[in-house]
């Protein structure tokens, strides 16, 4: 194992693919001392996103300076003449293009050449700073204009990409992992609707991308072989009870889990149930690959058991930059790897 | 909606990520016009699959001439020194090393960078023969030997991976879409726990690619964007009864759902099952994606409604190269477009 991500590399505040989505609404965080302040997430809930926009710096905010509150949410700088909160009407040029483009894993050798060739031929590329700088320097001179703001404005961002196009310009607004993961893809086509536009006056396309589970799987072995779900604990945007009831009804059957978004200071609870349902279901000793900080200086993989699972929430294995990979009841572990049997061994004699 | 592709592309039978693997159980079928006839599943099923492997050429069983069933599961070729069945202890030299890589949507510029520089470093190449057709020739022309068989013979494909890279040989084993969905991932690691070898011996690592789900998912807009399952139809190596307890779990939830292998002409039942199960839980106009082809030049993809979706059984549009995406309570089609809602609206007003 050794030298593909399925995260951010960078030190500020990042979670896995659909984390860009997750923790801008969550709020920023402060790297391992994670604390509830922070911005983004609070601040524009309470102001309404619609008529704020981060502010073009990249300067994060909830990276390293947690007390940092009030960079995010702010008045719109003056990136585009448009104002945000503008329709379709509010434009006079032809429109240009919007592509949702998943940069995968979060390194440049995990895009595809697709993504690469979408991105060289858009004008203005936009996104999460983090994600921004993880894009190889040709490809981002290669473009007019970079936009991008820290993780707390996700919905502002993406109003600007969709503004820009509406303006005549050829827009990427880029992601890790897949634009279908927790991520922008939807965010985008709701946000044309509320324009008064159409996803087919800007050509709309979504470029897939590596998912995290699927590149945090590939750490740990074959953790996913078979029929599997990808589920987040975060019950910012899905109330914790539904949360509960999907975690009760996949831990039933023989589905392996991906879960994101384990654990955050504020949603410690949502892991400990987390971890309490799953073991109402599966054996202790069911293997979990934790992959922490995929592709970062602080990356770890390990494989343990769904009994001690609980615990580690305690320690710095388990926050917001970690993905989960619960075994079912046939995983198991062997020379350092999960595997989860498709069945073939029972078919065939090998 | 343009240029990606989420399956194969030549006109033999192929289906989406893990299809190789499906299809090469289920036994192999004549394109469009399926039969039951074919080779590969059944006849490995019959004899064995370790003590026999495909024959090395790139003839088609169940491609294109689906009375023929004799030439899958066949005596082994002679391509290695080594005879199927052999152990770690059969083999002098120093292990090289066995990597499986994902080539993700079925088409060379879905390829991640890592998936091309991981081949271009092989010395051998092996993949069922549709697959190896994708990779472009400036990366199949590097490597010291490409073995390709037909889709029938995925366990004998995989063995005779395992005993080249004991044989001292570096080699990639490839298939479509992402290693750990119903693909080879596992299958390399339980073959090669079976010959008493280990993973780290051959520094074996996964490459993770784009799986069918998402790069389907991309043609029709937004519709996994929220937890997600991933479920085949396929029991030929899961029991019916799992698989429909399984849809019924997931069903009752407010999972999206993406269906791989939903038909063929032996399981047409476990289409309606499934269909039915659905419309118990979800409102008959449910938005399904549909993708056939996807990437061939019989590419079709329709969005189409729950409370149609087991008519379309008897059409041509659902068979074995297709994927379903199905859509939760919120999903909604607009502009051509499945929007499956992350919950951004009821916190933000855009």
């Amino acid at each position: 194992m050794s030298d593909t991500t399925c995260g951010a590399t960078d030190d500020s505040n990042s979670n896995n693919d659909g984390s860009d989505t997750e923790t801008a609404i969550d709020g920023g965080r402060g790297g391992e001392t994670a604390t509830d302040s922070g911005c983004g997430g609070e601040t524009a809930t309470d102001g309404g996103a619609a008529t704020e926009a981060a502010s073009a710096s990249s300067s994060a905010c909830g990276a390293n300076d947690a007390s940092n509150a009030s960079s995010c949410g702010a008045s719109k700088s003056a990136t585009t003449d448009e104002a945000v909160g503008s329709t379709v009407d509010d434009f006079d040029a032809d429109p240009g293009r919007l592509v949702a483009v998943g940069l995968g894993p979060g390194q440049p050798e995990g895009m595809t050449g697709r993504a690469r060739a979408t991105l060289l031929e858009a004008d203005h590329i936009v996104g999460y700073t983090t994600y921004i700088n993880l894009i190889p320097d040709e490809v981002t001179e290669a473009a007019d204009e970079l936009y991008d703001t820290p993780m707390c404005g996700e919905v502002s961002r993406t109003e600007e990409a969709v503004d820009r196009a509406l303006a005549g310009h050829d827009v990427a607004i880029v992601g890790s992992g897949d634009p279908n993961v927790y991520a922008l893809g939807g965010l985008a086509l709701e946000i044309v609707e509320s324009k008064g536009a159409t996803a087919s006056a800007l050509d709309f396309e979504v470029v897939p991308g590596v998912p995290a589970a699927q590149s945090c799987a590939a750490r740990v072995g074959a953790p996913l072989v078979n029929d599997s779900v990808s589920i987040s604990l975060s019950d910012h945007l899905t109330p914790m009870d539904e949360i509960e009831s999907r975690l009760h009804a996949v831990a039933a059957e023989g589905f392996t889990v991906a879960i994101y978004n384990p654990w955050s200071r504020k949603r410690r609870e949502n892991f400990e149930r987390a971890c309490e349902i799953l073991m109402e279901y599966r054996p202790a000793d069911t293997p979990v690959g934790v992959v922490h900080g995929a592709g970062r200086d602080d990356e770890r993989v390990e494989i343990v058991e769904l009994g001690e699972l609980e615990s580690l929430g305690e320690t710095d294995l388990i926050d917001m930059t970690t993905t989960l990979l619960v075994g079912n009841e046939e995983t198991y572990v062997w020379d350092g790897r999960m595997i989860t049997p498709r069945g073939y061994e029972s078919k065939y004699d090998y």
